[in-house]
């Protein structure tokens, strides 16, 4: 589970937008989630896209699928695309609010390409539908 | 639950890429989830875009919320747009693929602006993600 | 006099942009307003495409000009704009609001090309514009 | 009452686009309206984008609404838009010919966006029907 | 054999672009041809593009390939793209008139990405030769 | 009829796009066809854009109509669109694959504006029918 | 013979790129070159846009031919174009320096597609060339 | 000190953007300042674009550096353009608000590429921290 | 006050471009100007555009206010975008050189939306104007 | 003096954009004004990008100046841009008929960049002005 | 060894950005190292598009793999593209100068696609490494 | 020596477009070569582009010239551009696979304009080419 730039300022850039949940609390659901699907989960959060390709090569040999939320670098990281492409795991892109409704800067992602699925404007609970998703895709794929 | 055109040929069109699923399955499955959230569903699908927009003026008086897969209507139809607006309820727009993996011209949605969430390539589960996410988002709206 | 989707929700939809008068409103005013100048006024309204094909092509035949709210298929029709060019009437194009102020999707019609006149931001005032013009046009064209 | 650019040949430059009345046709034309409509009405004409912007800038304070055909600074003209938008009064747009007809560089227009309404390709007579309009605007914001 | 929007006011509308012949000359002349080749020929025209996607679905069951000539919506139809890809069958692509030497709107074509063979600017007999075309190229599957 | 760059290798390159067929196959059954309408074909190929304008410009005044096949320099040749408008003939601009599904730089054309027809996607049968409608429209001008 | 903004600075504004000759020199030299050609020339410099439209409208009533060189107006000056084909007479567009090797904001000019000829890059001497040219075309002319 | 079009009504249009300070309250602020640092400062508003030309050719033979709010003009003219290249002294392009903030037409600046620096959405300082800059810099120059 | 990648190498590079002021050079200069003004300023350069998005997250805390010079990741980082706008703080954007006169890359902005105000060209100078604005700017708002 | 393709129809082809000069009647015409001037000329024309540029070379070693319509290869030739650039030859682009008149993609030249003045629009007499400033700038760099 | 047009004006052309070595340097350079390598070379240079096009379908029968500079026909020719596509050989396209650095029109190439490899701005040098390159992976092929 | 990011995972990922050796296989064949060549390489590979961007300000104090491949960062840093232009060594752009043949957006570099020579599709054999380059490179410039 990883998450881009300015994400650890959850529940307090924006909350009109974001809402007012924490990253700590999604954290504590999602494990929680985790738990019951008998799943074990890694959390990460930075604000450097180096770190986030650091991170997807280690989900490569450690990791059964990635459920990422890569914020700013959405937009603009082709390393981020490279990085999970080389993975060769099962993705899921959860972006918060809707990002067809906000700049249109925002409309282009460079990670859709490799994902397996895209959920947007769920909020917080997207990551909960991603990782009810993420379960049974792994399950039937055995 | 609107579903465009071309759908109702799901799990003969290209099995590859939409599933094997078929949209009679699709029903069937969100009847009992809908039942099990004890919620009523009413499921259509046309291959005109008038019909969806009738469909959609009617949800606005009947319904509460709008689950809608409007397929190749999804990139050229402001009438869409325009009815969802009008509605004012709470819409989830999927797409059995992702749609960013595929031709250029299905890159943009009308739809999207007017959707409260967004949910693509999760196949044929999408569809019950999003009524998952619905159910607890018109609770929480209480 | 035709009016394309969501129309028939005038009064309803976003009136703060489109005013609180019904299409029935409109409909009886110009009805007057027709009787007044000892025309003959016939009323459509349709969300589909084809139909407002149709009934062009039947104001070809019976009509002796064409007043045309296309709403979200002046930006998307060219079966209109076709339709409008076979009908070889004087067409006045009328838009509740001034388009100019709105998305930009919105900036671009198929129909003004074939329009004698084109009236926007006048409100339902502009359908009575629309008429007085085409009584005048017509007179003159006598 | 403000006319733009080349309007002062009205009559002679291109009969058979813009008909063959002249602006002092129209000047009296309006005059005679707005005396039965119990209005004053000022007219000028300049081929001077500076000249119109004083005009608009009178206009803020002396006046009540403003019809105006931009002609050739319509698609040029930012300082337009700005005096426009500092006089804050009803603004109607008036276009002789229907500008989507003709060359490409004439669809688009900086007024727009400051207009109330915009009444293009009724001849002469669009003046007349943006005078129609503009005492009824202000009767009704009274 | 499918005919899109307007293509009924075949032999009225801008006889100088199109020709004089009428839709039912062109049936009856295909449908002659077809019983020279052996062939039986379904013969469709509608404005609604539902209408054209329900019978290219209803062809792909029961027929062994399509000729159409989409006019208004082989440039804003991608649901027309979707039901002919859905249908795996030879499709003739046909316009009466070379759409290269017409408007700019007119030079997209959702509809050739999906079409075995495009004949444009042949007038009537570009409907003959498609039939010559779609015969022999059967004859050759076998 | 006249053959663009590189037909000369027809039947070697790329024989899942453009088919077995060698130019020789498709001069001998256009000239079989031609003495069968009594007609007579003069047959070139060249890999010089020079050396087709040169011919387009020697049929201007020996020949009746131009087929012509101009492969790459469809898209890329001023010279070819100048010299058959100059030639004020009849033109079919034959494709032996459907260039719409190929590269993005195959999709505009500047021989098209100049063609009466053109035929894309029929293979070698392009040919023919290029020469059949040629012949009945040749016979219809008279 | 009209002369755009800035120009009244020739001879002292970039020399190298424009020559040392003054707009007196070249008037000077006008003059002596007309009145060997038996012809009457009025000279005018202004900054003015506005001041340019009405030199151009009482050459349209006084002179027989326009000779212009508009400056930074030739870019963004629609009242210029308006104005020149209201003229109706023969007009040469004359550029001191070649500005098709200059900024790209001066690759475009709204002038020219009113202009008879063009004349780039010749320095001073291109007035002389224009001048030449234009006796010719009005003697040719009758 | 040279101001464009519209800014003779600052402290009236749109407090809320450019604040209620007016044109002479920055005047008599300037002319304060100016004296401190020893310079003289002449100060202007026009909204005749050749007004600001003709200002500037002057500003060039009598003055030692240039202050410029172009406002509207500083996206269309290139007029002004021509006129500080000619002017060949230092410029300071001073906007009251952040343009970058506003709409998409005011991100262009002809007037930039021609500044020695620019300062933009500092308000009504953004004249005082211009004359500092320009102080400092005529002082280093020598 | 925060700078970008490579500024570390000031008064090396391009010295003509950019002068010979070193990067401490600025810092004792402007702690000198904060220490005069009674405010405190806190100083860092770093080439990880991740270090950038958590010194402004640290400043949002404990700063009243930010100068930024984000250099190279002006043009790219939407991430730096983000950070500012969850500051909350007023922003001060400063380039050394005008990025108006510099490759057309750096004419867009990712920063400018979120800044208060925007300096630039004024070298070295840039950042005490800063300083000084950011002074007068907090003291206004107390 | 060198030509481009489909000049030897001149006279021939759209008299009415061209006139009826034939080349023959050009080049007599020129080969009489050049022996006034003291000059040798030399003629040619040819429908093969590669003979002008063999001719462009052999002009750089042999003459003193060139005189170019290279027609339709003006506006997709690099090779002749790339020839003028090498020959360090005084060059002018002469056009028939005003260029800027017709198809948009005849707006662009890749010669006119390598050209010192450019005339377009004078017919043929575009020639002989193009001899007498090319004899007067030969004369002036001595 | 395949050389595109003006490249026999090596050494002597802009030698600033090509260096002084002669087409009969490289060559002579070139045969030294192939006989080293045990291989044997063609050399050839043109101007003529189509004289290109013959070479590679000559090297196609006859050699075993292609190094070519197509100078200006890199930009504008889709011949070449087909001819090396249709040669099914490997490819290595040499620049002498890096054309990133140069105009834009010299950034696209069409034979890139169609290259194997690509080496630029390595002066006469490149064409020693693309024979180094060739001469290995020939062998690794076996 | 940089390399950038992913390429860590060279032989993991995607071995059919990139190769199966290893980035260690690559670092001792150019140690060796190095060593053959009487010259020293640095070695290294980040995924942070502030740590590219920081060797590139190491190797312009200590070294002579820089080989770099920037993988993803090639398309997005102009921290990279700048870092490389401020170095001011010869620098070699090399990539394993020809990224003409990838995805659009790996069709622009930013790196390329500040390259002495760029090397693409030559597979691991490009690092050896570059470093042969570098080696001749900067013993002519002695």
């Amino acid at each position: 589970m990883l998450n881009g730039p300015n994400l650890n300022l959850l529940g307090v850039r924006k909350p009109e937008v974001y809402g007012r949940t924490t990253l700590a609390d999604i954290e504590a659901s999602l494990k929680e989630q985790a738990q019951q699907l008998g799943l074990e989960i890694v959390f990460m959060q930075s604000n450097h896209e180096g770190d986030l390709v650091d991170a997807i090569q280690q989900a490569r040999v450690q990791g059964a699928g990635i459920i990422i939320n890569p914020a700013a670098y959405t937009h603009t990281s082709i390393a981020l695309h490279d990085a999970l492409e080389a993975a060769e795991l099962p993705v899921v892109e959860v972006h918060l609010s809707n990002i067809h409704r906000r700049e249109s800067f925002r409309q282009h992602s460079f990670v859709s390409p490799q994902a397996t699925a895209v959920i947007a404007g769920a909020g917080a609970r997207g990551y909960n539908l991603a990782l009810t998703f993420l379960a049974e895709h792994l399950a039937q794929q055995g």
